[in-house]
């Protein structure tokens, strides 16, 4: 087992790994930017180093600076957590080369998937569903039309390296498609520098589905249940919840049996999400996740398995010791992600808490790293608190979610939680009827 | 099912009231001293009543105060929570004379195992076994000589109308006795205003069990489980775990459906919890709780019930619904009670928080009404929190409740968390190895 874990992040998911770590016996590392200096990550760490200026690229993405501080400080590993380091494929490759382990997927596996391609193509492979569409990039808008008339339309044109948004248009029609093809090659060369596209069917009504899985170095892959994330905002997840009112017990299965023995088949380790797209009983995969998402929380609330302590003690080598039968699901689960911006025009929202009351109780659960005087700082992503609800039953949940956000009060910026008090109370979220395109049509209605 | 519900409480377990009422739909009417003006639970209810100055009795404790304002709210029901009125029998019978639904049981069952000369009088007729000693109040030296005779050495006095430790005495020899039975009636005479005392055997080294149990009005009664409290501090629990490390599955399922066997014999209605004290395999009845208690939290935990939603439910005169079979049970949860208190002199510690950081994360709940910038008053009881901490085994549920101490910050007052801290880093907490008295030995020997 790891003495001690450098954790090469921020916020609250810098604090969850430190929880995990410190209910394993492993020491904590916290980095930290100048602008983060105060923060609950910092203050609960073992030891603390300042890796940089406030810029992310100055320190959350400085690799000389975190390998620099992993040395100094001994540590074994290298928690890369949610975002910045976490898919970089070259990192995971520096920080195994510096003599660390990274808490991660080999870089190979970061590659492979991180380009969705190859991702496609590499799952196709193995018996996964996609979406029909391009075999690989679209580079001429001849090739596009081609693809389009054997997909039918709505055709999706969608940036090879792309993510959050960028570089996605759909086409209704020839015509439109000739515009669309154009507009989302510029939108992905100014976005990643790499302006090759690939095209898919385009899902009207689809569902947003995504299986937690986990590997181990020997061979054995298990998945966690499936997650529902259709409640989406320009493609960023807003509410999701465990299990999805979707599915039924056989869709539930095979999903989850497939992507555990796709898993297996990759030799992945770690802990990993598999996306897919859902609509009319079909599953279509989008992309593999290779490192913890923010939403794993509401898989541990409905499995009372700590993902991150899996994550590590795989990450040493260890067996996972467990077979799928082994893993039960109780309950249903709901995470609202809680930003730091207007709850109307999403305008992000850095300054000091002024009143602070986390909701408590029965069945609820807050990651947050906030606390009444903290400057939220206005260089990193808006998430400042995930508010996690468990209940026997779906309505259980719902009743106890809702309740949990009239308690909540963060006080000082704006935050998102107005808009997740609407959307509850939305008669299509109560009955579980939504799909990716919802919440977008429902705030246009208003 | 109520509309609106008064809570007839403060502090964390209004809130906690509050919270299931919310779940369940009913509207709250928070009641408050002038010291509470600014507490949550009058923050966050629908509605607020002054009742009345900072001290208790003309507050809290004000039944005229507390029924006008049932009257001016138009509360359908009353729920008394934890101490102040939750355990008297006129309130309870005058709520209902009023019109309104009493959260609770009957008055007459109040009545009956609020005196435990006649609650164990009462339980011994149904077959519960209860410790050697008098059959009723013990009016003479003379009679306490030969009660002392009958069960042997060391023998306990204890006050009728007792609790908390006052008036209680142990007697090792019939010389001793004789000093400890007039200084027993003495002390019960000041804090009761009622001399009458009772004896039985002392138990040297006992374990304190209890069983959560809830009835209907309809003859249903059910238990929830056990809790071990045996760690104590002068008769006052500190640290609770559910189940307890002392039981093997017989004589946890024995001593369960006894209890809940004589609920339905009793025809109890609410929740209560019968308390044991064990040793050497025998369970013995000290007193029965007609009310919610603090520590119902860990219980919670291990089902997934809410017992504050179930405790209303059947006031409403809904039948259970479910019987035992139904209950299942998964892991292990342990409660810290949070006081505001130095933790070695155990002196109050009223004043304003300045600093307030709440663990959170997978399996931590806490209940608490604390917020930054609040003032703990000096008036009431010291509980300013409840750390509850759920984990699929006792090793993980231990490791998880060591972090969550760690990270609980709560500047401004003495608390005890250091000692909390102290106890669990002890080997016979952590080898569940302890009974009634071992905290008290343990912190004299430091």
């Amino acid at each position: 087992m790891f003495e001690k874990v450098l954790i090469a992040n921020r916020g609250e998911i810098a604090l969850r790994i430190h929880r995990a770590c410190r209910e394993m016996g492993i020491q904590t590392v916290a980095v930290h930017s100048t602008a983060d200096a105060d923060a609950m990550h910092v203050r609960l760490a073992d030891e603390a180093v300042c890796i940089g200026p406030a810029s992310a690229r100055e320190s959350y993405l400085n690799i000389p600076a975190i390998l620099t501080a992993a040395t100094i400080t001994g540590a074994d590993a290298i928690h890369p957590g949610i975002g910045f380091m976490s898919e970089n494929a070259q990192f995971a490759q520096m920080v195994e080369e510096h003599g660390f382990t990274f808490i991660g997927p080999t870089p190979e596996h970061i590659r492979i998937m991180g380009d969705k391609v190859t991702a496609k193509k590499t799952v196709l492979e193995l018996g996964l569903p996609v979406v029909p569409g391009s075999s690989g990039p679209v580079d001429t808008l001849e090739e596009a039309v081609e693809v389009a008339e054997r997909t039918g339309y709505p055709v999706l044109i969608k940036a090879a390296a792309g993510g959050g948004g960028k570089g996605m248009k759909v086409a209704y029609s020839a015509d439109q498609l000739r515009e669309a093809y154009q507009l989302a090659r510029g939108e992905a060369r100014a976005a990643f520098g790499n302006d090759q596209v690939y095209m898919e069917r385009y899902l009207s009504k689809p569902r947003h589905i995504e299986i937690q899985l986990l590997g181990d170095m020997h061979g054995n892959a298990v998945h966690f249940g499936e997650r529902d994330c259709s409640i989406q905002r320009r493609h960023q997840k807003v509410i999701e919840e465990a299990p999805s009112p979707a599915l039924n017990a056989a869709q539930r299965q095979f999903i989850g049996d497939l992507a555990a023995r796709t898993t297996a088949q990759l030799g992945y380790r770690g802990v990993g999400t598999m996306e897919f797209l859902f609509e009319d009983g079909e599953f279509f995969f989008i992309e593999m996740n290779t490192r913890l998402q923010v939403e794993h929380t509401i898989t541990e609330m409905i499995t009372s398995i700590d993902l991150v302590r899996e994550q590590i003690r795989v990450a040493t080598g260890a067996p996972l010791g467990y077979s799928q039968e082994d893993i039960r699901f109780h309950g249903h689960a709901i995470e609202c992600r809680v930003n730091a911006e207007h709850p109307e025009t999403f305008m992000p929202s850095p300054g000091k808490i002024d009143g602070y009351h986390a909701p408590g109780g029965l069945g609820v659960r807050v990651d947050s790293a906030l606390y009444d005087g903290y400057r939220v700082p206005p260089h990193y992503d808006s998430l400042i608190a995930k508010l996690v609800v468990h209940g026997t039953t779906r309505n259980e949940c719902m009743m106890r979610l809702r309740r949990a956000l009239e308690e909540f009060v963060i006080g000082g910026v704006d935050t998102s939680l107005p808009l997740h008090r609407r959307i509850i109370a939305e008669a299509n979220f109560i009955n579980g009827d939504y799909d990716i395109h919802w919440l977008e049509q429902m705030m246009k209605l208003r």
